[in-house]
Formats: C-alpha cells, sequence, structure tokens
C-alpha cells in the first residue's frame, strides 16, 4: 500500500499539445493488462534524456541513446520485459520494435526511442509487441496521460502522474509528467522510467540542461533498495507547438514547474516502493561537500537495518549512527555530529543526547512520513534523499516477482 | 534456523593451555543468559587485533585498541550493550570495567581489553557487569570455550566455535576459536566479535602480521546485510606456553591451522545469518584486479533483489547481471561476461547462454548451499565472499530486535 499517494485524478492531468498517448494491452508478460505505450510527437520537438549507469544498461537504452542523435518523433515503451541482459539478440528485437512503429507512423525507425522494463534476461517478445501497435496508435490521443501512466506499470500498486500549468509572459504552458518504479531503485538515474513533456519552446540545448540538472534534484535522490537498474530512463520532451520562453523570468517559471512535477514523481515513487509503509526524507547538512553528505545519506537510505527499524517504527537509532560511521568519510569527526528525528534532537556532539526521551522519536516514527537529519557541523554542503522503509513484503513482492 | 550449522560438540574443543575462560549471567540486558566473559591469559601471551573502520567506532574498541600496546593479560566480553554511540561517558564506562576486572585480578586496567556487544546508543550498565565479575572469574578454567562461545551471542541461534590440532616439528599445537555475529555483518572489519588462540609461541610483530592477513581472508569476506558494525573486533591469542615454532614449515602449518579455524568462524556467522536459509559463496575470477573482484562480488552479495531471489529459490538471474553492472566499474566489458550457477552456464559473453535451461539453475538453487561465478575474462585477480539470503526472517528479527 503506497504511503500517502492517492491515484491521480485523470482530470488534474493536463494535455500537453503536441504529445499524443497511445495504449494497448499486448499481453507481454501476461495478457488483459495494459503493457504498451507509444508516444506521438509534433514535428520539431525537442527530447532530451538521461539514462541508466548501469553498465549492463539494457538494449532499448542503448538504441534511445543512439536515436536521440536524430529529430525524435515517437517513443515506445513496454512493460513485462526489460530486454536487459539479452546481448545482441537484444539489440535486433528493439530494432525490429522501432521499426514496426516507423512504418506504421511514417517515420525512419532512427526517429524512434525504445524502452522495456520488466525482468532482466528473458528475450523480448517482439511478435506480441508488434502485434500490439496498430491498437495503441489507434488510442493516440493527448488526453491519455492517465492510461499512460497505468500502461507502464510492472510492480507499482498506483499510476504516478503529475501535472501543472505554468503562466509565462506570452500565455500558459503545460508540464505534464509520468513515472514508474518500485524496485531496483537507486539513483544514477534512479527511476526505471520518467516522462515529461512541456507543450512550451525550448531549445534542445537547454532541454539538454534540463534533464540532467533535474534529474539530480529528483530522480537520482531517492532509493527503495539501493539496486541500480539496466533500464532507467529518464526522458523530457518539449513538444514546442506552445508558447515561447520570451525572457529569463519565463525560463526559471518553467523549469522550476518541470522541477516540481519530477520531484513530485521521483518521491511518488518512492511512496510506492515495494512494500513500502513509511515514506523517509534524509537530509545530512553542514558536511564539508555534496559527495560526503550523499554517501552518508545513501548509507542510512540503503542500510537493511535501519529500513527494518523505520517498518517497525522502532528508535534504535543507534543503527542510523552505525551507517553514518560506515559511510567511509575517513575524517569524520563524530564528536562533531547531532541527529534529529523530525524535530528531536537524539544524538547531541556524537552521543546520545542526555535530554533526549525515546518516547518522543517513537511519536516521530510512528507516523507515516518524518525525517532523519544528521548535522555533520563541519560545512556548508548540504543533500536530501528520500526514501522508504523495508517490510515483510518486500521480500514477499521480490521473492515472488516472477511467479 | 542456521544453515548446515550444529551446534560444536564440547568435547571437540581442545583447551589451549595459557588461555582461561569464564562466563557468567550478569543480566545486561535480559536476566538468566550467560552474557559475560572473561579470558584470562599465562603472563607473556602474545596478542594482536584488528577492529572495525566504523568512525563512530565503540567506547570499548578505542580502548581496546589504546591497551593493545600493553602486555594483556584479560580479556572481558559483555553482551547485550554495544556501548556504542556513547561518546565519553561510554569510555569512561568501558575503563570501569577493566578497572575492576584488573583489581580482581590483580592485573592493571590497562592489561585489559574490553568487548561489547548488543544494542548501540544505550548506556552501558556497569554495575550489572561489575557484580557479574566475581562469578565469571569463579568459573575460569581451560576447557571452558563452550561456555564462551554462548556467552558472546547476541542474535545467533547457534554458539560459534572451532578447534585444531596441527603438529609441528616441536610437537603440537592448538588452535581454538570463537566468533558471534549475525546481523550488522560486513567486512572491513567484519564479524561482531572473533577470538581464536593457540598455545604455540608466536612473536608479537609476526602475530600482527597473521591477524590482517587471516582476517582478510576470512572474516573480512562474509557480508549479511552490508552494516559494518561499531563493534567489529577480531583478536588473535597466543599464549606461548606451548609448542614453539621452529622452522618456516611450523610457521606455514601453524598458520594455515589459524587460518582454516578464522575462516571456518567467518562462514559459521553466515550460516547463522539473520533470517539465513541458503549459504551461498560468490566467487568474481578473472578480473584485473582485486578491487574490482571485490566491488562486483558484494554489488551482489548486499543487493536486497539479488537475496530475496536466493531466499525464493528463483533463478532470476538478470538480477546478477544488474548488480554486477552498477558496481561501478566503469570500463566494464559487459559482452565478455560468463556467470555461472555452481556448474550451470547462465550468461554467456554478456547474454543468456542459448543452451541454459531455467531447470538446471533451479535445481541448483534449491540447494542450502550453491555457489555464484562471475567470469569477468579479462585479467588473472579474483575474490571470494559468502553471504546468505534475505528472507521474511531477517525483517521480523530487525524489526523486532529490541522488543
Amino acid at each position: 500500500m503506497a504511503v500517502n499517494l492517492p491515484p491521480p485524478e485523470p482530470k488534474s492531468l493536463h494535455p500537453v499539445p503536441g504529445v499524443e498517448l497511445g495504449v494497448a494491452m499486448a499481453g507481454i508478460k501476461k495478457p488483459g493488462r495494459k503493457d504498451l505505450l507509444v508516444l506521438r510527437l509534433a514535428p520539431g520537438a525537442a527530447v532530451a534524456g538521461v539514462f541508466t549507469s548501469n553498465r549492463f544498461c539494457a538494449a532499448p537504452v542503448l538504441l534511445a541513446r543512439k536515436h536521440l542523435a536524430n529529430p525524435v518523433r515517437a517513443l515506445v515503451v513496454n512493460t513485462g520485459n526489460a530486454n536487459a541482459g539479452t546481448g545482441k539478440d537484444g539489440f535486433a528485437r528493439a530494432l525490429s520494435v522501432c521499426d514496426s512503429l516507423a512504418k506504421h507512423l511514417k517515420f525512419k525507425p532512427q526517429q524512434v526511442l525504445p524502452f522495456s522494463t520488466g525482468v532482466i534476461m528473458e528475450p523480448l517478445p517482439v511478435e506480441r509487441i508488434v502485434a500490439g501497435l496498430p491498437a495503441a496508435i489507434a488510442d493516440l490521443r493527448e488526453d491519455n496521460w492517465s492510461g499512460a501512466a497505468e500502461a507502464i506499470m510492472t510492480t507499482d500498486t498506483v499510476p504516478k502522474a503529475r501535472s501543472l500549468k505554468v503562466r509565462l509572459s506570452g500565455g500558459e504552458a503545460v508540464v505534464t509528467g509520468i513515472a514508474k518504479g518500485a524496485g531496483m531503485i537507486h539513483p544514477d538515474m534512479a527511476t526505471m522510467l520518467g516522462f515529461v513533456a512541456t507543450d512550451a519552446k525550448v531549445s534542445p540545448a537547454r532541454l539538454k540542461k534540463l534533464v540532467k540538472s533535474v534529474a539530480d534534484k529528483s530522480f537520482n535522490c531517492i532509493t527503495v533498495d539501493g539496486d541500480t537498474s539496466t533500464n532507467d530512463s529518464f526522458m523530457l520532451i518539449a513538444s514546442g507547438i506552445g508558447v515561447e520562453v520570451k525572457s529569463e523570468k519565463d525560463r526559471k517559471k518553467l523549469e522550476q514547474a518541470v522541477h516540481e512535477v519530477s520531484q513530485w514523481l521521483a518521491q511518488a515513487i518512492i511512496r510506492d516502493g515495494e512494500g513500502a509503509t513509511k515514506f523517509v526524507t534524509v537530509a545530512v547538512e553542514r558536511g564539508r561537500n555534496q559527495a560526503e553528505c550523499r554517501k552518508i545519506a545513501y548509507a542510512i537510505a540503503h542500510s537493511p537495518l535501519v529500513k527494518t527499524a523505520f517498518f517497525a517504527s522502532d528508535p534504535n537509532l543507534g543503527r542510523i549512527l552505525a551507517a553514518v560511521g560506515y559511510a567511509g568519510i575517513k575524517n569524520l569527526d563524530t564528536g562533531r555530529i547531532d541527529l534529529f528525528l523530525d524535530d528531536v534532537l537524539v544524538v547531541k556532539s556524537g552521543g546520545r543526547n542526555p535530554s533526549y526521551v525515546e518516547s518522543d522519536a517513537l511519536a516521530a516514527m510512528k507516523k507515516p512520513e518524518f525525517m532523519v537529519r544528521v548535522m555533520l557541523n563541519r560545512g556548508k554542503a548540504s543533500t536530501t534523499v528520500w526514501t522508504c522503509d523495508f517490510s515483510y513484503d518486500y521480500v514477499k513482492i521480490n521473492a515472488e516477482y516472477r511467479t
């Protein structure tokens, strides 16, 4: 059950002029569920993306990265099979899917970006996907973000979509996005798949810069289990048929909206993390640099011991100190460290705060959302990551995933 | 339930002349269980140790490291409280325990090494420990390794002890050791606590070298959950009242015995890992260097997704490829990689082996012990680590640890 994450209200998802979405049931892993998504973009749309850093990155990731060099006109996404760890054959299969979609839409195959998510190391059922394309194409329309969010789910329990309107000097722009992911979630890229689109006119160069900076503050700040996926992809689309970005102020407003939508989606992945019952913000502050803050934040956010304590609402907070201690910061002076749970000062100057009362921490941890804040007190850098707890259901979901 | 780890047969544990052990029930965390251990060493015994690299290392670790500079005559170990994350007050409390034991035994406090294991960040109940010392001292005897193994357990379900005799040119030497640990287990040091003793004469300098090399091939090669403890300590004792090490051949034989006992104990920790149902050997071979082999081995051994698949006996082996891919080896050529599960060739040249049949992998994974072997095929380095699976019981044990 996701933490404070109701399904999106379809009406709240504003269509993005110049971006059509079509969904089909192709029976990729099992029949009777939406598992195929096609996006068709207006001519001249700008597309930028960031991809997983996993060396075993999937065939569609290799291909999408390559095709991004061309004027992109369509994206095709399947769930149920990741087409990763599949070698050259996997690459050929991903290309077949692009070929087939390109023929239908009268584009070139290299104008199509493929995306896959699901089980690793099993052959992509190209025939089923190709057979499903006509239905997805027949379904293409601009007000279909809700269906699209459903069609990319794997172990997600809630579809994830978010939409904002932002008023620029020349008129209103729309920013709408979807994402999926619940397990194998760890930054660098982070989400399995995220797609955010605007109708505003944004140059390809600007979009390329923006996608990186947005990813770093959204999808690259989350972790469910520390497993970096083979298929992570986050794509930013500017259809360019909407309002123009005329000023620096316009640019900031639009980028803020893109940032908000993306961060919301990234957090939604954590709220719906496999087996999650808690949504936890981990902030590490007053560090010497970003790198040490991130190391410590992720040591906490990845520790199975810390995460099972979150699950139990057990303020066994020494486990957090232990994680801080093994984060690999060699010259860390533990005597300076303070630790807060929400507003409760648990550790002061590296030891238990004498006036700390465990019932205060317990009260904070019993809430579905709380914050762990570590003050290193040795500099000005800070970082924030979002994570969830580790429950029986995480084990259950992942022990039974393929069955 | 531990994996293929019966409790030690008390008779199989050879006394080490010059090392006496005494056990008591001090009621440190709860009454009615052995939780205090004292070791008294013969005059002239050599002691060497390696300790946790956790920056939040516990007060007793700081103190033991300091006291090691002196001729050590006694060790005192309590379970039920780690005395970590306790700041200066924790240090003072550890020193009080040394003081008290030294008075009883007529040694100096700085000749006593203290060790603690248990909950982090709670004040050490010095009074209870001090009150328990006379009973532990009254119990001191050489044939008490079995009781000692019990007295250091926390979430362990089986006491861990191992003993060997080795024939040197001048006569027989004994090597006997105990260890504890089941959670918060990750190398660098690795076990919470390990003590191995021999009666052979080994110089302090040689012992210091040996403890490091042995740790690197035993306790530093295991992981349950990737959490490096605040209290890890591995101590090697040579009472020196036994046989002399006369030749290089003698030295090798003795060191081999120490190595075997230590590796057995390290593996015992994994067999008794929290919630463990599988004992898994992860070997990474033909790498360019040790560092990259270890990175990959631990990426596999720490992945919650891989470990839950082990638990389910589910050959969802793409998860292993994903872990190899995100291990942080930047120039890794995935096209060279082969993956074996026991003798089953699952992945060949970076993709699914065409003749791989899943039922073969399934048969291997259903066994309580199996091996994952990754061939990088780009060098001559290799490494082996031992780990266990990730089960419902891991979550249960750690969600309920303090209650």
